[in-house]
């Protein structure tokens, strides 16, 4: 029997591939051409300043790995386990206790993503030869701890190490990126991502105060929406200089729409009064996307990135308590059919547009997004999203798209998180289930092993720095 | 090649597990260590009446295996065998024509659950060794007819050799649990499930009635939606007195939402003079579904059951002659992610609130129920619901949901059968089923076998003991 | 290794079959019962043109394998290749240059089902033994263009080269259908399917123009609804009389739903004087579409297919220039369970009435249409259709309906081509996917040897049969 299914915690050679014995021998001939390929991180949500300061460290354990995860302590609080006892939404915290609570309930993560990310993080980078339990809970945190006031695990050393190539973040419209300025000025290659969420949420709680903030940021008056839209102008821009070369958006559901100008006036008129209706929200909205990847397809040339799907705050408990990003986003359907049509009828010719669409309904892959990604030329895939971001969900991704829209209209891998220690673990799975996935077509005779090398090395790095138009050397011939 | 392919109909020892050989040596071990576990069945519509009598009889091979289950009589008239050929709704039949059409159409069944669960239960229980045809019809009739006429074949005496350690029955309002109680006296666990959908399907033909009856059995007269509220609420206590722990709730669509109190009143007057419109109907019923959570949130902590999603009597032809459970009830599309935020976010974040979800929808459990499940302690997954009962169903449930909710947010199995006989063939399909999907994960690396052993046992057995609060033995330690 | 896995092109015994070698040994067993079984092709888009004419020659490669496949162009254009380089749209174009376009992105199919149709087709029929590429463009260009000027290669002799039973085409109401007689008369059974579509889309651009040239067609002025209705019966006739047993529609909901008579002729009316509205124009679709369904269960027996989902022309750019069938229809949702309630309770139970349905929602697979089909005696499933047809998008599909539906209400395979030379690839994709899949559920028990190879026979040849009542010998015993 395999190393797998020892009780032991270290990570065997055919970890994640199989079941059948000839399908791992392939899975690991294409497995060994990627796994030590660059880490191209196209999206993500670690902070920039981690990397801007020389002196940065991490606090501890708890910190690391669990105060800011809300993968965990969303699993964790189903089964019962308060998120105080974790730490999470505390200015104070014995982070030993949160630390002891958490391995206490370590087996809760069997088979999931979260588990197998620790599993690869504690093991390798850590040196942690036992799964967490009540048990070794302080143990392993000293273990760790003994680690992080090392040289070795600052911040900067793990992004050497890890052999991140380029690292993007996630950043308000209102970002000074000074951070990345300084993290580039020392040679970390780390550029923000323009995300104007919070002045295009029109009709959201707060959107008021976060104009505020953009206005004293650009030092100008925002009493018109051209006026907004030209602040936004001059930010992209602004982006573009430190690096970036994407927005990302984030919306419940897909709409793109423009409207006549003055009725887009009107609309942001209510919006500074607060009477604006929850309909002529979305609407404005729409609005402002449309005129955000006008921007892109006209002007600046920047990715547009569309996150679409999630209901965020489902439990008004929580966030009434502690605000946003408690673990409590729902995932909702969308219809990116009808949606997406009027962009890609728009710009979805354009050799200048580029959108990247990412999706919490499963059931679109096939259905919706394939067949628009196989055949509009501006249109890419992102890889699975947020939960699916998962072994299992990978695996669904590719049998759902791989017929239609083709590795080629896809992005390759990014890893999303917040957990800057989480990074080359999660780029190991999704190399891994590629790997093993590309492995099962060449044994039925559907790939050939050229194809299915070629498009592994795709997958697992030059997709992403195609479609973001990174400045980084692209190997692979098509 | 394994006994499986073989022509004989004996059940090999493999039986659907596979297609890996080293996947097939690992499931049989996780098989090992629950195979013989004892049933418990928390949700089921079996008769209480089968256990209330010691002189209770199945009076013949039609009865007890065609005349009553919708998913055989189903395929076949999809197939042109009206079901009168099959004695049902048949006040009398020939039972052995009936059976005789019935084998002769055995081929139909192929690949299907109802075919593996009759395989069990035929050869297992009655000793058959051939597949039913035209041919051996009569034969196996003839066999099955001898058993059924011994001490060993009476329905205590199945129970008893079944192992089932608790079964719950479906019950309406008006149930006088008499039977429940006679049952138990002699000391077989049945206990009673509170479902009063007949009164609070409030737009229905026939409410009415319903509504009368129950005025009848309470001696009450229910003039208004309170005293509905307490009557419901009175026998809730009765029900809980007779060792019920759940209620049970067929819905068409996800709604549990609160009206101002006048408003409910309004409704209900409108719905007794029959003058309630499509919309109010829905209204009420939202209204009445969400107090009966709050009875089990506040009051009374029975564990709500919500099965959602069905379009019964999708035929009215069989419908206008037979009535309900004609096997043309036909699923629709639900949305749980906005269906339950009024419940959850209420009731969502209480240890003494317990909802337990079941959808025809597959697509809704990677996308809603497994992140709902996942956040929330009060909501647990129901396993994979009457089509979806089934070894490819039960595969893309785990699949779908393992890695989001994880095992432990789900509440093990219901056999939901109103087919006695049936209920060990169906425990097993789902063990055997469990298993193998385990062990392919363990060999993958995704889980360890001490995980994959706790897993199986907890979804044979102990979940539902747990998530049903049944006084047994419970002994898996996380 | 197996064959598969090498570099040459040739296509393996074991093509498509695995991962399993136990599974590859029970599914060559199984593909070797129905490998060489006649094509039965019951729904398609080859022009009977083709087949009429003894002299007609295919003109060159890049008529015969490009110009005409939007699965191929679609690809390339989301690749930004411009249709115009492969030839597509223009009136004139030089066939080599385009070929040599097309061969240079040959790596873009690799893993989709064009890319497997492709190979076998190119392989086997062409003897082409490299993969296409830029350097071998202009040799293959010239080995296939050779053969196709041989006699073995006229459409014809490829018709019985390739054992066509029958070939149904898609013919509008307006098709005049000597070319099938003259084609049968010459011993080629190609049968019509009439397809109204063009009279019955009440509300699209070129609605009025359709009709004119049906009322020159027919003779007949169409001034109302009614006399549409009875020309479209005429020409029901006319088809059945030239072989045609079934009827197709296409439209973007499910919706059949008679309206008052008066009515229909209203909005006949204002379609006549271009003055329906979106509503009016779907009402009386429904309604002209429900009519269809009657003719065909009180008249006529036609069978009725519906190809439902497809939001057609996506992309307004190219509709523009070129026109339909560019490659950029795109899925949307649909609602089976509500959309053909009120067909299904008004024929569903009628043995005189047939329905074979599509879909590109594969959500609905198992929660609509296989308890559906499960159900209703009326109505049968197609195969996977489109994007769908392909290896992962079979298996889908039978995974989804096999244990609800059964292999029983499934209608076989339908290639839907319109590229003459695949017919047998696809019949053979289909084939072995079949087979392969068969072989999995013997290995573990779910299927016996017997069901298994009734069911591949079934499959791959009788249940089409059957299910379009064609005059051919089945020899299927269930």
């Amino acid at each position: 029997m395999g190393a797998g299914i020892s009780g032991d915690w270290s990570v065997p050679e055919t970890f994640l591939l199989g079941p059948d014995t000839r399908q791992i021998d392939l899975a690991l001939k294409l497995y060994s051409g990627i796994e030590h390929l660059g880490i191209v991180a196209p999206h993500g949500h670690v902070s920039p300043a981690l990397l801007a300061d020389p002196q940065a460290r991490f606090a501890n354990p708890h910190e690391l790995l669990v105060k800011h995860d809300h993968y965990l302590f969303r699993l964790l609080y189903s089964q019962g386990v308060p998120v105080e006892a974790l730490g999470v939404g505390q200015a104070e915290c014995d982070p030993r206790a949160a630390w002891q609570t958490f391995c206490s309930h370590f087996h809760l993560f069997a088979g999931t993503p979260s588990g197998l990310w620790l599993r690869l993080e504690l093991t390798r980078l850590f040196g942690v030869s036992e799964k967490p339990s009540a048990r070794n809970a302080q143990a392993i945190y000293d273990q760790i701890d003994a680690r992080l006031g090392t040289p070795e695990f600052t911040p900067r050393a793990l992004f050497r190490r890890f052999g991140v190539e380029v690292l993007a973040t996630t950043d308000p419209a209102t970002a000074d990126l000074s951070q990345h300025a300084h993290a580039q000025a020392d040679g970390f290659n780390v550029v923000p991502t323009f995300r104007p969420d919070a002045v295009l949420h029109f009709g959201r709680v707060g959107w008021g105060g976060h104009l505020k903030t953009l206005e004293q940021f650009s030092g100008r008056s925002i009493e018109s929406y051209e006026t907004l839209l030209d602040v936004l102008r001059q930010r992209r821009a602004d982006f573009r200089a430190q690096g970036g070369t994407a927005t990302d958006h984030d919306a419940r559901q897909v709409a793109l729409a423009p409207l006549p100008a003055a009725e887009a006036e009107r609309f942001f008129g209510l919006a500074l009064q607060g009477r604006l209706d929850a309909s002529q929200a979305a609407q404005l909205e729409a609005h402002a996307l449309f005129d955000q990847a006008r921007l892109s397809a006209e002007e600046d040339g920047l990715v547009m990135q569309l996150h679409v799907g999630s209901v965020r705050n489902h439990n008004p408990l929580l966030f009434q308590k502690y605000g946003p990003d408690m673990g409590s986003d729902i995932p909702q359907q969308v219809n990116w059919t009808h949606g997406l049509r009027e962009l890609l009828g728009t710009f979805g010719n354009s050799p200048d547009f580029h959108a990247i669409v990412f999706t919490l309904d499963e059931s679109t892959y096939s259905r919706e997004l394939a067949p628009l990604a196989g055949h509009y030329p501006a249109l890419r895939l992102g890889p699975p999203w947020w939960f699916f971001d998962s072994v299992l969900g990978i695996e669904r991704y590719l049998d759902a798209i791989s017929e239609t829209a083709t590795f080629y209209n896809t992005v390759g891998f990014n890893d999303d998180t917040r957990a800057f220690a989480s990074i080359p673990a999660r780029h190991e799975v999704w190399r891994r289930t590629i790997a093993n996935w590309l492995a099962r077509q060449v044994m039925r005779g559907i790939l050939d092993m050229d194809d299915a090398q070629r498009l592994a090395r795709l997958s697992a790095r030059e997709l992403a720095v195609q479609a973001y138009y990174f400045d980084l050397p692209s190997e692979v011939n098509p």
